[in-house]
């Protein structure tokens, strides 16, 4: 089981569940299942900086992830929780099909049936592309210290002005790669994509390396050395730069091109050293394709979301140095500290579009560093702490009516 | 022992080269080393339309490859048929080091030491990006059918207008992949390329399935079905499109993708389907940073070169609906019958910079369809015959002094 888990506060019993917020949203890839939910925290509550009369709920926000192939791991894990009743009514229905979840990706039609058969409710399914940006345009402008650069072992974070943030390329680098120029608040098109991405990492990684989870690869990756198969510059021109066009001797001409004249089998590598070949192809050439798609648009911020990333320092590294080097210092790879979470987190702000007097009249409030409303929807936000982890947001509820 | 020779007509004896023309040009790469060398037919002489007055030596033009790991074996067929006795002439040079023969790619840097010590001639090295240049702007003017468009099984010949040639993108596919924009018979620039090219499919294809060679890989991807290991759009939305994004169910949404979620090892996947996934991940990779920088540029055609494509339907097509797709139907895929010599001519035709009143008074003239100078340089090219193979041109030598 590859599960993560935020912190939960307190222990939520059904009642409490079904009478306050506990919206739980979905994003079912073909590889991971993520899941965003609101918990309330135990007699807790915070106040919205005083410029609100409105009741404070207290709670966090919380990101947990399932594999897909574990779909029913993560069934039980919201049956256990009863997250499943915190959903949007819909009153006119009949009895069992009053609870829908808002649910998006590819999973949320093809396991469609099988949710309505376990939870008994039915998934209000959410265009994907919708989500991701929904979601990328609400975390980048409400959370504090949400976007950053990566270069050279150096984490930056990066000021988002609210007034200049698009246009911007958003890569959700999920199973597959999906490119998305986004114009607006509620303007955008998805202008590219690669079927080489996470899928492709560790459906490769695992046939070449036996390992036996994705984070296991992406550790592995991290103490390899991808000069052992993969072709140099140097290695085709006996140690010397190819200086007429600006390749160095260090420059990869050829991924897994040393294992074309090696008299060697695959057991007779290291996996680490195949792992690390493996993820900065993948990496390298994510970071180029995006590239050229900001370029064609003339889009100067690229922002590269999804689960493949996982934080890991030297996929960051290596996309930012393609998007460096590609761009000749133009262009700039800019990641998400909620990466994995874009398209639950547009998945869940959507219920506040469901605005039917029942629950959808509470809104999430963050609290850190000012309280802020997000631009244009009805959901505002403030944290109230600092960030520690992806997997949980301290966050206030108000009871407003809008 | 990976060889393919050309036909050569006639016996070739070494007072006959050194008398006459036999120029050896090489290649070096990281996988391969490609050769063109002229031998003369026994006997035959060719008439050059008439128009000249000038002695013509029948012959053919001869390209042959080993594996760069093999070169001991490169070397010995060289010396066996005594090829590099009709390098260029330096005449103030002691006599040792009085052969020189043209040579390009990174193993002519490489490997100089050792074919000195082995053939005693010394490399004359010609830029590596220059050489494929002139080599396609030659083929391509020169030789009839020479460029054709693949797709959907069917071959067409594409009519070369001399006088709209440039400008196009040269995608020359290697162990790694080299774009260039060539905008006239002298100018030109590598705009861009990516380390996923020919070694990388054939070192992890060696590594996936244990193939022992190159043509071996390709043959067996030719009976392989990809879906079985790559996680289609389908797979993902449960047998239904992405209609909201223009994505069929078949479409690839991520390469190897199925591999995660199976319980499978590499060993329950048939070699043929993993061979054909790997294909298909790295042509379609290839066609889009193609297009990608064909659209940066402006440019419309796009030349497809190297030792990858080996004529092989299937990477011709996914290539092909590659560009299709992502030009939405705007730019085309082209490739070259000489695909893998491009460099190896380039290199053979520097020979006609050397003016020392040698052999380098020497000229090509192919006479089919019409005889044809070469414009703006000194050799010119006709066509004796149809070109039945990638190995040999009919081709008749004039005596001129230019």
């Amino acid at each position: 089981m590859d599960v993560r888990e935020g912190e939960i506060q307190g222990n939520l019993e059904a009642d409490e569940f079904e009478s306050q917020i506990s919206h739980l949203a979905l994003d079912i890839g073909g590889s991971l299942i993520k899941l965003v939910y609101f918990s309330r925290n135990n007699g807790s509550s915070i106040e919205d900086n005083g410029r609100t009369k409105h009741p404070v709920l207290g709670g966090r926000l919380h990101f947990a992830k399932f594999e897909t192939s574990k779909i029913n791991d993560c069934l039980e894990f919201i049956h256990s929780k009863k997250l499943h009743l915190g959903g949007f009514r819909r009153h006119e229905a009949p009895a069992s099909d009053k609870i829908l979840i808002k649910a998006t990706g590819g999973g949320a039609y093809k396991f469609s049936d099988l949710i309505k058969e376990k939870l008994g409710v039915s998934l209000e399914k959410e265009e994907e592309m919708s989500c991701l940006v929904a979601g990328a345009n609400f975390l980048l402008k409400a959370v504090h210290q949400e976007a950053f650069t990566y270069m050279d072992g150096q984490k930056e974070y990066v000021q988002i002005d609210h007034n200049d943030l698009y246009p911007y390329l958003l890569v959700n680098i999920g199973s597959g790669v999906s490119m998305i120029k986004v114009d607006s608040d509620s303007k955008f098109e998805r202008i590219s994509g690669t079927s080489v991405g996470g899928g492709t990492f560790w459906g490769l990684g695992r046939l070449l390396t036996r390992c036996k989870s994705f984070d296991e690869l992406l550790e592995l990756s991290h103490c390899g050395n991808n000069r052992v198969i993969d072709m140099l510059v140097g290695d085709i021109y006996g140690g010397l730069d190819y200086s007429k066009i600006g390749l160095s001797s260090t420059t990869i001409a050829s991924s897994f091109g040393r294992a074309i004249s090696d008299n060697k089998e695959l057991e007779d590598y290291k996996p680490e050293d195949v792992a690390r070949s493996l993820l900065r192809m993948i990496s390298n050439n994510i970071g180029q394709i995006s590239y050229l798609n900001a370029l064609q648009f003339g889009l100067k911020r690229i922002f590269f979301g999804g689960f493949f990333i996982r934080g890991h320092e030297y996929t960051m590294d290596t996309i930012s140095v393609a998007v460096n080097f590609w761009s000749k210092g133009e262009a700039k790879a800019m990641f998400l500290h909620h990466e994995g979470f874009l398209g639950a987190m547009g998945a869940f702000m959507s219920y506040e579009n469901h605005d039917d007097g029942d629950s959808m009249n509470h809104q999430l409030v963050q609290q850190f560093p000012v309280s802020m409303a997000y631009p244009g929807r009805k959901i505002c936000c403030s944290l109230n702490g600092n960030l520690n982890d992806n997997e949980s947001i301290d966050c206030a509820v108000l009871q407003l009516s809008v």
